[in-house]
């Protein structure tokens, strides 16, 4: 979606937002962005402890504190990479906890000598564990667009924390924080059509991360009126969907992704539909890493479809494998009980034989190659011999492999199965894109929400690791 | 204010709203409202606690257990008074930390070999310190009007923890996930206006502690267009207001609230105003006791109000002195170093001989006998007479009466004096009500914001205790 | 409802609002509002002329016309009732058709030579026959509650029209051009809550002239969850509504309005409710008279109402009978044909006896003699013995007294007759306040509108007059 | 703009809007959508002829009428444009004034014996002149959406008229109708940004008339931070953009469009702009052709951003000269005293003298030789040669070519003028795509609007046809 690229990032528009628009705390307000941002190293480093110090002194109130630390995020966004590492690095190390209160508060603990002074000394020690710049991070919920401010703050210290793990400690701050504030109770399910605001829209093209938006013929095709999308939204942030997901509403579990997202095919009417394909969930903000939303997502917008559309039966998805290819190849490098059945081997030979070079080996072997021939999924006869393998190597990825801890390797297979759905189907070819043959071999999955199932499946699932698979896929194995 | 009272509960429309409006969750719930809330107490409390502890159960996935809390948040809405209590205090006492988890995190914490052990051990124990209920407590937030719902619970927890303190530690966790949710970023400012809605309307004439709504008449009085109404909501209580301010825009310092609250006074222009008189600040939901909001308003009033009328110059307030009576009864009885001038003593003998009985006795005597005849402040020599005396102990009372923590003992005071204001003016008879004669022989004051002295005055009371005042007010000690 | 009663009228609030908010014409405006609103009298006739004229003129564009008539508009405002008269007969006389373009175009229609010739003189005389006021009633549109601005000076038009009949010809004018506007295809339908704005809802007080609101709390009742309000409002006047109703959901047929109105009454669950009671119907705009909308209001209102409430199988009003007692008595005097069967005359003489002084007379006297007792209705044994009598009474008043165009007598039976609903039932002792003892001896009525028969009632009683009614009314006769 | 194309059009929403959403009338109306719109012809006629009968018949009332109304626009709706014709012609032909009655109110009208009779037979005349198909036209207005409907409507009868000149009354009926119910009281002004509706921004693409959209990213640029558009909306179509205009905000009179459009240029800050440059108005809206908003729309734009920006001191605009070419063309070939002067004359041969083949003649074949080299433009020399006396030529085009009735040739001249503009500035090759070579040699010119001038321009312009033009411009000829 070349053209949807360039709209002005979050941070200009807070910066113009922080000239302009707020006069909230303005009076109060007297430190002004540096001219140059990044000083020389020591200097810049002194002065903004001060500054920071300066935000959690009790000095002037709370009023005052905000309208300091509101300076102190303008200074922040006008910062380069390497000036909010830097920014970030003082937060994390010079305003953890007090080391000495800790130990007094847990001293006092051990020492209790009843159920009343215990339950005192756990609230003190509670908040002796309180790292002060927790309170410095609230304050920047003051800034005009705060809570976004924050989200991308935490998007900034997931990023550094890759090479610095002194900002670990954070990180889990901020998450906390950010956990607390993104409670589901906060969050506002709405519905995104072709009416909605073309900056919303923009975005939407710029965050959709399963299938990639072409442009907004394709936006607009799939917010036609046989489609659905839906987003939660944080009232703090009206303008920046948290999650969404997009809905096909049809006749019959969809199969192929690329039918669905044809622009060109006639809009069936939605009244008739028995079928919601979740073909799409996608997360916007990666600032809320690990602050799940997604079941709750899905829930919702399967109590308001069914509401909308009585006739609606099925509830599923049609999702992408995206860790297949990797384990099958894998898998048949070790070879590790892998076997065609005669009719297999046969069939694939035969297909094989129109090709050069000629291949020999195991059945692996045979696979393998087949599967490297260029092209191999527009060749029918090859084709049809290696559907019947390939689902099996599938359904076995699917049901079978999994991590050290429990769960399934697949991570979206992952993400359903937590949420109660069930492996329904195995599309062969579903996504012949070159994404699809790369992640899959072109195989889809669809994974069915059942509503009388889903605690079952999902306490199965979370319980004793075991997988709900439909009877067709199950056999396959 | 007779006519505005009977408005539905917020817990019946919640109840309501239960049974028809929310879909989200409502397809996985399963428990139902009991016939009979208030059971025998011990199978009600075995049952209760199993329905707690189902709520924080892994099972089924967070959707289902919010669904679940949904089920047990209506069920206390169905209880009786004693109910809840019981209900609260199973919360309070069997859903706390768990001892050995965090005897465990001590002793990591205490064997930590380097800084990341520590941090990790840190980390550890403060998770291990939340109590387990603090969970629950999160999950009744998908109630349709959760957020009230849980500010309606802390408002039970206070009122039932005056005699049962067990339930302090509730009310503290309450409150701690309270101060979160209900973060100054995340407040809107509103005008509040006659075409408000009607039923926020009849909210603030309940509301309102200051001085009482007498009616809707008098409410559409304060509407008017000579005044101002500004209050602060929450996203997720759109219709609660939190905290409200009453203000009158004038000529000059307003000395006198009956004037003030006269609806048969003509509407003075606005636009020609100098003065703001914040006449009243009302706090509107009790279970959020304890987080203040009060200082924000204010300030985001004076910017506000800044920005619409330029030509206004002095911010301030018209305000009871609610100790005052109470303090002075005690001071004169302790008769501590009361004494009137020989022209006060002359003049209060004069006025006091028109009525039986005579008095005798000190000058304390003298003041206080003079005060409990009935309508004193209109027999007007007798008003004359103790008008110098009285306001001399009303400053007193003012700039020099402390807590032990040093704050000011009068509460209004300390409100004003802690966001920075400063005891402007003290009005003789301004307000000859009977709560304003009661509380303070009739007296109020005026409390001037000024706008660059503000962080100034804030921190000499909060650092040395000094309190700023008007040398008017300071000269008559 | 004595407190609702002094909300500032709308020509203040424009004069405000021309003042102050709008900046649409202001940069091309001059004029001002004269100091001394009533010159002499021909000074200002000849002023107001020029003024007049000056919006008429080409001159300046039409935009430049249409400042002008700001300014005019405003200075209409200013004036007094006085001012106001004058200001219309000019108006009225000096800027009707120009007699010399009729007549030249009456002239081109008769020479016409074929149809095209016909068509175009039919045209030019359409244009001729158009009076230039109406231009320059089209350009007040222009101010800033402009559409309001002309309603009011309809009604201005048709209050002084009574004892000015120079008046009329722009009376129809207004009427005409304010029929265009407010098209029912403009219109939107509403519902009024307790949530609506409390300036609303002060108007809906003021307005319903049926059963006179008592106070707030008369109003809040009327507006609880088994009452409905609905109102039509125009795009241009989105804080007037122009006619409402008022709705009650029962169950059975209602019979009486006090029941009915009282605030002490639990509310029903109105979602078992079969029957909904349309217990009074208000316009609220005079200007507006004889530009019809309560039909469609009706119409839509059960259209709303029977998607929301599936169970409904019922739509009728509780209606007075205002002109019941005035023909009756008439009637009586006259003494057509009226006579008592014998057991009626001889409770009626029974019940009698108990009071003095002793009636005699036929039974037309003996029946007023009961009726002139004061408290007739609170006497069982008296109000028994009248009872039939007066049912019989009424029913023939409402069936079969018509004016001598062929419409119901009474007014309110004409309105529901003329949108086809049936006179459904009559209720005894329906409405025992002041004005239903005095219009109709404390009788109500209920039409019924039955979807499948609507449309035949209406044509009948359009066509020839014939009113539909229930047997048990129609066999009362 | 390729990709903004196929949104479904008004008519199949409003088809499926009939269907589904509204139930404002349905429970009364019984006709259906024929399956075969177009019958055979006679068949037709006479059954579409009854149909509208039915509307305008007393039957069942006006709410009845409107229903069966919504049944004949449903039809409308569903015909090919072979019907569409028909139908209309129906309505023109059959549905006119009464002969009859309109002869006895003439005949009424000269036998009046005094002024009253004389306005009560006006009156009548009046009525009788009101062709009946007005008040079915009007009934067409319950349509869900019904303005939108006869905005189309009339569209469609402009369009058939062309060759069918019996459509003529029914479009003057239509004109009359719409222009009473777009009076310019009713339009809202909105702005319309790059957070404006998808849909809506998508019909801005492909109503801009002037300067074609190419595609979201120009749209995108166009409601850039130094960029504002406007637009005018009717509240029944608050979907639809009546007339828009767009406004670059800038330093200095802008010269050149393709500067002005450039995506890849950088935001000015408006803040600091000093001038406004209207560089394009469209009219959005084929059916509202006559009925014109332009000269209010730039009124109060200008009053709009005067507020907002109040640097700005220049409001002009930037546009093309679309007759010029062909003027210029017809000019020379006449040659009526068209003459280079000798310098000029002396430079173009030179000019010439490096192109095949050799030019001769006069000056006027000279210059026409010159302009029909292809990219004559991007060869400095000759460039330079004809900038001299094509800037003469453009400005005797826009100063002194003149309709019969004395408006200015140059459509765009007139409007501006017409609003009390003045010819400012020609910008020599200021648009040199394609269609601004064919139209104009690539020369644009800016028209100003100066407040003080504004009206004094206009009855000048209006009233004796004078051109207001900046010296440097007048001093070209």
């Amino acid at each position: 979606m070349a053209e949807i690229k360039t709209a002005p990032g979050f941070f200009d528009r807070t910066i113009q937002g922080l000239r302009g628009a707020w006069r909230g705390l303005a009076g109060w307000s007297d430190a002004s962005v540096p001219s140059d941002p990044d000083l020389s190293e020591r200097a810049e480093r002194v002065r903004l402890v001060e500054r920071m110090e300066a935000c959690l002194a009790a000095r002037g109130g709370e009023v005052s504190a905000r309208a300091r630390a509101v300076d102190l995020g303008r200074y922040y966004l006008a910062l380069s990479d390497k000036g909010r590492k830097r920014f970030l690095l003082r937060l994390a190390i010079q305003f953890g906890t007090d080391r000495k209160a800790v130990d007094a508060a847990v001293d006092r603990l051990s020492h209790a000598a009843d159920d009343d002074a215990r339950a005192a000394a756990e609230a003190e020690l509670r908040d002796a564990l309180e790292p002060s710049r927790v309170r410095l991070l609230r304050q920047f919920n003051a800034l005009p667009e705060g809570t976004k401010f924050l989200v991308d703050l935490r998007a900034d210290t997931m990023r550094f924390a890759r090479s610095e793990p002194a900002l670990l400690p954070l990180d889990a701050d901020l998450r906390r924080l950010l956990g607390n504030w993104f409670d589901i109770g906060f969050l506002e399910l709405r519905r995104i059509t072709w009416s909605s605001p073309a900056s919303l829209l923009e975005k939407l093209g710029r965050y959709e991360a399963v299938h990639v938006v072409r442009g907004w013929q394709d936006l607009k095709n799939r917010l036609d009126s046989d489609r659905r999308c839906f987003a939660f939204f944080h009232p703090r942030m009206p303008d920046e969907p948290l999650i969404f997901v997009e809905v096909a509403l049809v006749k019959g579990l969809a199969s192929n992704v690329g039918t669905l997202l044809d622009a060109q095919a006639p809009s069936d009417d939605p009244a008739s539909a028995d079928t919601a394909i979740f073909y799409s969930i996608s997360n916007a903000q990666r600032g809320l890493a690990g602050i799940s939303f997604g079941g709750f997502l899905i829930k919702r917008v399967v109590d308001q479809l069914s509401a909308e559309f009585p006739r609606l039966k099925t509830f599923a998805t049609l999702s992408p494998i995206p860790g297949l290819r990797e384990w099958a190849v894998k898998r048949l490098a070790e070879n590790g009980g892998f076997a065609l059945t005669t009719a297999e081997r046969k069939a694939l030979n035969k297909a094989l034989a129109r090709h050069e070079p000629p291949a020999k080996g195991d059945d692996a072997v045979l696979l393998k190659h087949a599967l490297a021939l260029p092209g191999w999924h527009q060749d029918a006869p090859l084709a049809v011999a290696v559907e019947a393998p390939l689902l099996r190597l599938a359904a076995t990825y699917l049901l079978k492999a999994k991590r050290k801890d429990g769960r399934a390797l697949d991570p979206v297979a992952h993400f359903h199965l937590s949420n109660g759905a069930r492996v329904e189907r195995l599309n062969w070819l579903g996504d012949t894109a070159k994404r699809g043959l790369d992640q899959s071999f072109g195989m889809m999955v669809n994974y069915a929400y059942r509503l009388p199932d889903i605690e079952a499946n999902l306490e199965a699932y979370t319980g004793e690791g075991k997988i709900a698979a439909a009877s067709a896929v199950a056999g396959l194995i």
